[in-house]
C-alpha cells in the first residue's frame, strides 16, 4: 500500500480547511495504471470473499471500480446515482448522503435490478472521511439483502474518524492509504503507521 | 461493431420518446467484458493516431474511458466536469452542454493542466444524439491548443444527426452501434446499414 502514499506526497496538494487535493492523478486526471496496481492490491486483500459484483457511486468512484473490476474476473460494476434521472425506472433502493467537499446532502438510489440477496458486494470510493458516502451505499446494499463483503478505499482521512466507526461494526475496510494529519501551511501529510 | 447490436437486441428497451434503456450493461450496471470489446474496437480503428490521452465527460462516460485507456497503452484519461466543486482550483476550459435525457442545460468544465497543444485527444462517450456534450467536449479541447485526434462513442442515435453533422465536418467518428428507428410499441431497433 505504499505505493499510493508515495503517489500522494508527491503529486498531492494540501489545501486549508484538511483539503487534500489529488485531481492529477485520482478524480479528474486519473492515472489507470495506478487503478490497476489499486485493484491488484485488493485482489489480493480480499481473495477469500467471494466477491461477484462492485458498487461505487458517481462520479470520481466510477474509474477505480471499473478498473477494480478487472481485477474480480471483470463482475458487473453499479454505480449509485445521485439525482433522478429520466432513465432509470421502475423501483429503486435510496439513501441520503452528505457530501463533505461540496457541503450539500443528496438522495442516492440504485435500480433494484441489479443488487439481490445472493450478491456479495464490494464497495469501491476514492475518498473516506466522515463515512456518509459508504454508509448510505452499505445502507442501499443491505436494503436488498445483499451482503457488504468488504469496502475498498483509496484514500482515507483517519482524522475524521469514518473508517474507525466502520471497522468497529466489524466491517472489513481497506483503505490504501490513511491520512492522519494534513499541513497546508508546510503541505505535508502524515499517514497512519501500520 | 456487430457484437453491440447484438448486445443492445438482447438487453435493451425501447421506451417512448425516443429513449433507448440499456443501464442493464452500459450505464448504471456495467459490464467490463463488453466495455474491454468496445476497446479493443477503437483501439483498432483509432490505431494511427499517436491518441496519448482520452477525454470523457461525467458519469457514465467514465467507466468507457477507463477500460478504453487500457487499450491505448493506459494513457491518462480526463473527465470534464459538470458542476463547479470546491476541490477544482484555477483557470479551467468551459463550454455549455444541454442534456438530451435531463432536459436541461449547464456548464462543464476542464483544468487547463489537463490538456496541453501536444495532446492528442480521443474523445468517448456512452451516447451521441444531437451531439451537445460531444461538441462541449470537442470545443474544450480546441480551446486548449491540443488535437481532437478521434471520437469513439458506444451508441450513435443516427436519426438525431449529431453523429452526421460532425463527420461533415471532417471528425473520425467512430460509433459502435447506430441506431436508425426506435419503436417503443413493438420495442424494435433498427441500425444503420454498413
Amino acid at each position: 500500500m505504499k505505493f499510493l502514499e508515495d503517489r500522494i506526497i508527491k503529486d498531492g496538494v494540501v489545501r486549508a480547511g484538511n483539503v487534500l487535493k489529488v485531481d492529477c492523478f485520482l478524480n479528474h486526471q486519473m492515472d489507470i495504471s495506478l487503478f490497476q496496481e489499486m485493484a491488484a492490491e485488493w485482489k489480493k486483500r480480499f481473495a477469500d470473499k467471494k466477491i461477484n459484483k462492485i458498487l461505487t457511486i458517481e462520479a470520481s468512484g466510477i474509474a477505480i471500480a471499473c478498473i477494480a473490476a478487472t481485477a474480480f474476473d471483470n463482475c458487473p460494476v453499479v454505480f449509485a446515482k445521485k439525482t433522478e434521472s429520466l432513465n432509470v425506472d421502475g423501483p429503486v433502493y435510496s439513501s441520503k448522503v452528505t457530501s463533505f467537499t461540496k457541503k450539500r446532502t443528496y438522495d442516492v438510489f440504485v435500480s433494484r435490478k441489479y443488487l439481490n440477496p445472493g450478491d456479495r458486494v464490494l464497495i469501491v470510493d476514492d475518498f473516506l472521511a466522515v463515512g456518509s458516502a459508504l454508509n448510505g451505499l452499505i445502507d442501499i446494499v443491505e436494503q436488498s439483502g445483499a451482503t457488504v463483503a468488504g469496502l475498498g478505499i483509496a484514500i482515507e482521512k483517519g482524522f475524521q474518524g469514518g473508517g474507525d466507526s466502520l471497522r468497529a461494526k466489524g466491517f472489513q475496510l481497506e483503505s490504501l492509504a490513511i491520512v492522519e494529519k494534513l499541513d497546508a501551511e508546510n503541505n505535508t501529510i502524515e499517514f497512519r503507521k501500520e
